[in-house]
């Protein structure tokens, strides 16, 4: 039976990268259907109109959801910060219960890593709570005495599940190491949440090898020595900040894949490249692929199609010559399936 | 008169690469005064004290203080996560009103930088608020259904005034520009209140040109792009990552020195490395005192030393020999003033 695909190319160039990345998916033969939905920034500005509940209703009951970028352009007034995040992207993450995002990173060959370092690694980040759960509010607002606070929400069964799901995945991988990445010394709270879940779920999986950094040394060793790093599991806000840095020393951001996983698939997963709506880059075909060509292969690997799955995974190893355009570059993989 | 300085060797590396930076300060001849204090954590083991009292208030009776490092070794189960880090060194930029941590990043030459893209820049990171300042608690702790919230307090007050510094830093510098890192479209609250306030004093300062960036994209940029930089202004957390990350790609966190700065005067300033107490490194030698002895440079140039700071500014220039032992590096500096 065909797998249900909803499609969501959204803002800036994100319409173009998956775009090639359904030409891709196309090439293995796998038997799916697709639907557009015109979701973003244009939609919103046309219709007042984030995601409405009937929309996200039938989002519901695709068997996953692909997705290009999301965001308007940096500075842009038209819309209020945040609000296309927090609408469509964030939203579709909590409502789906979306709670694993995995990102991995492997530098295209071994000496393109930063300083030539190769890299294979990923970034299990919960997905679900921490400062997005968008708790906070002011206090006399405006005034020269307000007060901002914005909080950070950690439960015992979101981070647990994230850091079993973590160690799973780190057992299956030849190296068998885990790394708790998180900021103990200040975030006292949090911090200790996690470092007590995280030493709890260990005993559970004495084959994998654990460390802890703290964020901001993970942040020098993902330059300086970042095959220290297998499978590193940390909270919403770190796992953004640390999936950008691993993207951009692992060969750049245009290569970086991620899975918006539900692992119970009680809902349909999203898939979507790490990086962003890139605006200023829209239409001039310097949009790079790749990124949505990978998420589209975990797609594939998800829905139980690991034949397919690995046919692009491999083409991917394949390197384009530089200075191809966003299609020719789309057409380079497909043609290697 | 002299200047007297506390000095606060710390933990780890602390105490070797203060010693060098004390001696680099002596070369110059300036006319200072100094007294040690054993803190840190083999002082806490000792005596179950963190930092008592009496001697924070003897230490508000000092010119400045200069400090190496705080911190037990990673994975010690001696100390508990984050006693030394919050009941000394963040005590110390509390109890002292250190609101701006000043962090300037200069790649040793031109060709030094990471991809041998030149940097020179400063981060102005607040350092009081934020994440920092300790809010937070546990629900049910230890139970299936424990709930650990850590908050972000911001205040207009704290806000501005280092948001202010940082427009007067960049209107000095010849490049006349700042970007506000944050995290708008996730963290709503926070966000907005930095955002309208950097937006609301750029209004006092038409002279300077400003950016904004997300703190995801500003470790992209920092890797790809880093000459897009000149002064960056952001909060506790996001310059915590920052500045580790400032300090990879310029030539190493073993170059990068901090103020924590009170810039009215009330009570002394903190000068530190940015990097840790490395305990994995003590006693080998192999700990770089550069950024000790760039902070002690900035710790004379803001003790009204003008003359003697550009000189160890200037010797700062030159590169010693690959391989140098941490007390060959500082007198290869001394020798240099
Ligand atoms: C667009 C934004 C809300 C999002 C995030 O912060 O999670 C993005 O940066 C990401 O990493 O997927
Ligand atoms: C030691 C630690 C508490 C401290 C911080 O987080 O501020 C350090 O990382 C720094 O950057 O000065």
């Amino acid at each position: 039976m065909a797998h249900s695909i909803a499609v969501i190319g959204g803002d800036g160039i994100g319409p173009e990268v998956v775009a090639e990345a359904l030409k891709v998916v196309s090439a293995t033969g796998v038997d799916i259907t697709t639907k557009e939905f015109d979701l973003g920034a244009r939609h919103y500005l046309e219709t007042g109109e984030v995601l409405n509940d009937s929309t996200l209703e039938e989002l519901r009951s695709f068997d996953a959801i692909l997705l290009g970028a999301i965001g308007p352009a940096i500075g842009s007034t038209d819309v209020p910060p945040g609000l296309l995040e927090r609408g469509l992207l964030l939203k579709l993450r909590f409502a789906l219960d979306l709670y694993i995002n995995q990102r991995p990173f492997i530098s295209p060959d071994p000496d393109s890593g930063f300083q030539g370092l190769p890299i294979d690694m990923v970034v299990v980040r919960e997905n679900t709570e921490g400062t997005y759960a968008g708790e906070g509010g002011f206090l006399r607002r405006g005034t020269p005495y307000e007060v901002a606070t914005q909080g950070s929400v950690n439960t015992r069964f979101g981070v647990e599940r994230t850091v079993i799901y973590a160690f799973r995945l780190a057992s299956q991988r030849p190296r068998k190491h885990l790394t708790l990445v998180h900021k103990t010394n200040v975030l006292t709270y949090s911090g200790d949440l996690w470092q007590r879940t995280f030493d709890e779920v260990a005993k559970e999986f004495p084959d994998v090898n654990v460390s802890y950094s703290h964020v901001d040394a993970a942040c020098i060793y993902l330059v300086e020595a970042p095959q220290r790093y297998d499978v590193v599991v940390t909270d919403n806000l770190f796992g953004d900040i640390l999936t950008d840095l691993a993207g951009a020393v692992s060969g750049g951001i245009g290569l970086a894949a991620s899975g918006n996983l539900n692992p119970e698939r009680t809902s349909p997963s999203l898939f979507e490249p790490v990086h962003g709506a890139a605006h200023d880059i829209v239409g001039s075909g310097k949009a790079n692929p790749t990124a949505a060509i990978r998420s589209a292969a975990m797609m594939l690997d998800f829905l139980g199609e690991k034949e397919a799955a690995s046919r692009v995974f491999k083409a991917l190893e394949s390197s384009p010559k530089t200075n191809l355009r966003t299609e020719e570059i789309g057409s380079f993989y497909a043609e290697r399936i």
